[in-house]
């Protein structure tokens, strides 16, 4: 028995998909549309066979998904729509509502908008995504999966931030932590890979791509992520700043007149690897700028892993200990560089990274004689929807790979 | 051979003082003037036998000093004024000019008021206090003593933030770090008190009052600190935030209309035990609200401990390794609540307090099977200050506690 299981990113002009054959996992077709509303739309698809790439112009999202399930059906990868069993598609905020992944109804699709007070860029695109597949697919369960769902496990003294009570109480500002689908996944898989149940594990995730998040994660839970109200925070990123002195905002608006969105500008797309080392906000180019000698971005690559450092060892005080650090996302999937600079001197925690090992981007790069394991693992956030699609919608019997 | 030396702390309508009996340290008097301005001011001076106090109008700083330098020959405490051999002054930002005290000369006094741009509120007041002295002690060796010069030693990754370059570059932003002098001298008292040179340890040091601060502290210097460009980051104290996603202040900014004076408020003032608890900023008042069954009292006292256990794990990750622990002001020296929160469940790291000597604020408070000594050190930023005034102006020849 299979399903077919399509997993959906929308974004507000464009709407990436993956077409999954579960609970084997495989991927039946993957692509992407991209400029949604303009002349010179262009729809990709791709298969483990072959490819196929359109410029046309496309109206809106309802039009997007129209084309797509078309094109499946004209490229015969489905023989027709109604072939899809189930859509899961990702969503940025959850806020304190949603802590797993729900099936779509009226109601949970009123709470998606509702929360754009929360996510403004994302869950309002996100909404208008599962309300064209609902419209097209009308048959078709639904599934939406929260960035943030992950991570409600969080117990307050990891979430409340030390502002007057009513900021939390009234506001919701609170920590809610995001790339909570890619640590599941990741973590789960790690446990997978160890052969141990996640149960008994006390895990640092560390998802390090053009967002960044690190996740600790005990016994399966995410106890804590360096994300928060915002997705600007905690690490060092390509262009945000991560955790700063707060008080540098009101003082760089006095003194430079910045609005509050001059402000966000700042934190979000001047900072990171791009404003320290002036170079890029691209990990690569940074990388290869300081290979030549470039003094801002060697120090910037630096920053970088420093402040990965400085939470990874907050987390394990937390926990109490560490038994495996994963690391996921492009920079975490292929720098050896950052790992290294990450793992370096922790010979002290039974931390210590074989470089040979690391070098080829081994699934497991510890020493031999290391107490903590150091993985590295490709996350899938797309097969962790599929999943999530069958284990809410379609089949209470499918392998549980996660805690619920 | 004894000198007589004064301290000075100048507030914008107080001036805090003691005369010190140097190199021995013991306090021949101490005092405070207070509502400077203002027709009800008032004077209190205490030496180890006696005590007065007097309400009068003083009308400014110069006023005050000539008030106190009366009162000291009056009170026969000294015979003349000329008998003070040096007068330290604490100033509050030394930028990256002042790395350790210095001999107040007419340029270090302009560069004082130029590093007020760093600290409005402290900058101005100090250097207000140091002409006052120069004028009516023209004679007398002054010695400016900065709250920001030890953690000077910082390397880059730990004080550069990630934000663009000019930030840095052009407008002066970067970790300074305060609660330096206090700092210094606990560190310096607790190699003395282990018997081993602070040059042969990995200490982290939690200066826990009003205002608290984290530093790290390898081989006598100071590698990373939690306050930050200013002293409302890092950990939660009494009335200010810490560290939280920076977003949130556009956030609030857009949302409620606030100024960035009112963030500044908000940060400073209305957050950290008093915020959460809704009860107090002080942490006596917390405890026992508390203890009295109340959920947010109790939540905060978790959350100001938790945020400093995460930064004292963050420091070991860059120290690889702790030797010794050591709690100083109003809490850590007296509360045994905040000490064994912090402490909770460390065993993994060697670090395990007991409870009776914890109780007794005993000097040293870890078990005896413990890796990491945890000591209970009074601060006295007065004799750190008195000593860096022989130091830097009086002798080369004194014997130097710490490292210059």
């Amino acid at each position: 028995m299979s399903y077919k299981i399509m997993a959906i990113n929308a974004g507000s002009s464009s709407l990436k998909f993956q077409l999954l054959a579960m609970p084997q996992g495989s991927t039946l077709c993957q692509g992407l549309i991209e400029r949604i509303g303009m002349p010179d739309a262009r729809i990709t698809l791709k298969t483990p066979a072959e490819k196929w790439q359109e410029t046309l112009p496309i109206a809106d999202h309802r039009e997007a998904v129209t084309l797509l399930l078309e094109k499946l059906s004209g490229y015969r990868i489905i023989r027709s729509p109604e072939e899809i069993d189930g859509v899961g598609h990702r969503v940025a905020h959850g806020g304190e509502i949603f802590k797993d992944s729900v099936r779509v109804t009226d109601e949970t699709l009123a709470e998606i908008e509702r929360l754009a007070e929360l996510a403004p860029l994302h869950n309002p695109v996100n909404a208008l995504g599962i309300s064209v597949f609902r419209q097209l697919l009308p048959d078709v369960p639904a599934v939406a999966v929260f960035d943030t769902a992950f991570h409600q496990t969080l117990e307050e003294p990891a979430y409340i931030y030390p502002l007057p009570w009513r900021y939390y109480s009234e506001l919701g500002i609170r920590r809610y932590g995001f790339h909570g689908t890619s640590h599941k996944y990741v973590s789960a898989t790690l446990a997978e890979k160890l052969g141990v149940p996640l149960s008994a594990l006390r895990v640092v995730c560390c998802h390090l791509g053009n967002g960044s998040s690190i996740c600790a994660i005990k016994g399966g839970r995410s106890v804590n992520t360096s994300m928060g109200f915002t997705p600007q925070s905690g690490v060092m990123m390509g262009t945000r700043s991560g955790d700063i002195d707060p008080s540098i905002l009101p003082w760089v608006a006095l003194r430079e007149g910045k609005s509050p969105q001059q402000l966000n500008h700042l934190l979000n797309n001047e900072s990171g690897l791009l404003g320290v080392s002036g170079v890029s906000p691209d990990y690569r180019d940074v990388e290869q700028a300081a290979e030549g000698g470039n003094r801002q971005a060697q120090l910037a690559l630096t920053l970088f892993a420093e402040r990965i450092r400085a939470t990874i060892g907050s987390y394990i005080m937390q926990m109490g200990g560490l038994d495996a650090l994963v690391f996921t996302g492009g920079i975490g999937e292929n720098s050896a560089r950052a790992r290294a600079a990450i793992c370096q001197n922790l010979h002290f925690l039974g931390l210590i990274v074989d470089e040979e090992k690391n070098r080829q981007n081994a699934a497991f790069i510890q020493a031999e004689n290391a107490m903590v394991k150091v993985a590295v693992i490709n996350t899938n956030e797309e097969l962790m929807i599929a999943r999530d699609v069958m284990r809410v919608a379609l089949t209470e019997t499918v392998t549980q790979r996660v805690p619920a």
